[in-house]
């Protein structure tokens, strides 16, 4: 498997006495420094803080996060294995309130803790849909004792792991799908981080690039800043270079000059959400700049797991748009740059029409044309 | 006439012991603070730190700095009108240093410098068009005393306030002509600053603004933050809140996003230089905006003054894209955003296809449909 640029999120020791090891992202691009988490209180931390983000790498360090509350669970009340239970049961849901929003980080947890015996989907939980083989792990209970906590901090972090591993061989699946649209360009544009940054594995929209560039073709990756936050050229443009890859950052405002320039012969972004017709909820300027793709004729791929798709949505209208604070606009730099009290407008997300879309590739297979149809099509098929 | 929100440039007092004023646009939207400029030097120090910046403003800034040339060369030389000219002559050399590629500020000086009996076009100059009443001046030489060199001082003011009232009334004409059009929004959206603080006046872009807003129609502006620079969040809403006008302030991201929402009923920018085919350079991120605008049929205006226009350029092909320092965007606002070293692409403008333009609204009328003979017919037509 196609290794990527850095360790995102990952498990150091054994069951019984080790930690959870995260690069910190708040502090890229300056330097790449590492969280170590050993109670459950700092991996809430570094999830809030932001120090690993990304829908799938959440779902694994949350899955590890875990195991740390198995490790104090049991340490405190080995003997009770109903004790155990409850205290897994309550660390779930503190690390579920660190980022309230993500469905991933909610659905890795209560996967854990099922597995561990603890207490089912909570409510307003049953629309996440399955995003693995965790549905086919019977429920390991906790037994009292020396042994029996010992076996349960082993069942919990073999879930975590098992997470962990899905996670990269969903990303390696998309790479390998993305793979010979990225050998066949030069340039490739991108906008945001739907990266390795982003997961446990060799990223979404990045897996292509990854794929194309181990396999030995060459070629230069525009990176969109992507405001208010700038993942894009801090997390982006980071881990690119990191694996070697020719990466330029531009502003957001330049996609469509270097698309009419043709320095790109392809677009490819992540996603956050995919309704059943293929409209497409991701970062703010994601809209923009497929706008800007189809003006020029350049395809405009968007790369995602197949989790991503939410069949209960018919269309991009019916996506909520989350607004943000608009001191991420107005004091993006550290530094006031708009007159104090303007107002400001501040979606986080945006929604690009089917229409507007290529193909979406998934780790289960590409999809094209981009219709309701051949969707079900893919999700609903068999697994290939 | 319609007062400007801010003045941006000024001449204190008279033409023997006067001063050049400006407001210190490096300052804004923190502090509104102004600089007198007593010495040659010290305008061009203002010029080249962009306390003053903007075509127009340029132009109405280095006319007035000619007037503190003539103060010190008739200080150091009133007996000797031969060498008053030859420092005259110097410091327009001296202040044309300052932006070399400002044509408009070039073009005030020698327009002054002619008046004042100096030399006249220099090499390369011929290209420069009139920009209005000008070539109308017959030149005063220098006469040798004190009375002389007064009256040489008063000449050069008068010529130097000619420039000013000239440039004033540039923006009331296309506010006149762009004022309907604003009246029939509730929303517009612009991109950078073609505003009050690029002119001695009410701007190009925001002209209609301010003339309908001062006829008591209320609308909001979305301002682009106009990235690398930000000038649309630093500078538009400043001057657009200080004139009482509704802004809110959005990454360039979001304008597709804002255009999809039916927020704005159309979108209205400057221009840098207008080919023959009414292709139009504009700072980067104009281009993906129009596109945006065409994808959801919202009108695309162009506001700038008759003289924007290069007839000696065909097409916009012929636009050389200036690049700028990659350190616009790693280092936007002192603080590195991108990693050490990364590659970077900051062309400073772009170009849009005069099909995306609805109209370009001038001083002498609007052009509409955009396309070389209704350009010609308005600048090669009797003024109205």
């Amino acid at each position: 498997m196609i290794k990527p640029p850095a360790v995102v999120v990952g498990w150091q020791g054994d069951a019984d006495s080790g930690f959870l090891r995260l690069l910190d992202q708040t502090l890229l691009p300056a330097r790449a420094e590492y969280v170590d988490c050993r109670s459950v209180e700092s991996v809430w931390d570094a999830i809030r803080r932001l120090v690993v983000r990304g829908a799938p790498a959440l779902g694994v360090a949350a899955g590890y996060g875990m195991v740390i509350a198995a490790q104090a669970a049991t340490a405190q009340a080995a003997a009770d294995p109903a004790r155990v239970l409850a205290e897994l049961d309550k660390a779930a849901a503190y690390l579920e309130s660190s980022r309230p929003t993500a469905v991933n980080l909610s659905w890795a947890v209560r996967r854990v803790l099922a597995r561990a015996g603890g207490t089912a989907v909570p409510k307003g939980f049953a629309a996440v849909k399955d995003h693995g083989r965790g549905k086919d792990s019977a429920a390991v209970p906790p037994e009292s004792g020396a042994a029996g906590a010992s076996r349960l901090r082993q069942v919990v972090l073999d879930e975590a792991r098992q997470i962990h591993a899905e996670d990269q061989a969903m990303c390696a699946a998309i790479g390998r799908h993305a793979e010979p649209l990225i050998r066949a360009c030069r340039g490739v544009l991108t906008h945001c981080n739907a990266g390795a940054l982003a997961t446990a594995g060799i990223g979404t929209a990045t897996a292509g690039m990854y794929a194309a560039h181990a396999a030995g073709h060459r070629f230069t990756v525009y990176c969109d800043e992507t405001r208010p936050l700038l993942q894009g050229s801090r997390l982006t443009a980071w881990e690119l270079t990191q694996a070697g890859i020719d990466a330029v950052v531009i502003t957001d405002s330049m996609a469509a000059h270097v698309l009419g320039q043709g320095r790109v012969q392809m677009v490819i972004v992540g996603a956050d959400r995919i309704a059943a017709n293929g409209d497409t909820a991701n970062k703010i300027g994601t809209y923009g700049l497929a706008l800007a793709a189809r003006y020029h004729n350049v395809p405009f791929h968007v790369a995602a797991p197949h989790s991503t798709f939410d069949l209960s949505i018919a269309s991009g209208r019916e996506i909520p748009i989350e607004e943000r604070g608009g001191e991420e606009i107005t004091e993006g730099f550290g530094r006031r740059t708009a007159p104090q009290g303007v107002r400001t407008y501040c979606p986080a997300f945006d929604v690009t029409p089917a229409e507007l879309i290529t193909a979406i590739i998934t780790d289960r297979g590409v999809i094209q044309p981009v219709c309701e149809r051949e969707i079900r099509r893919l999700l609903e098929g068999p697994v290939i």
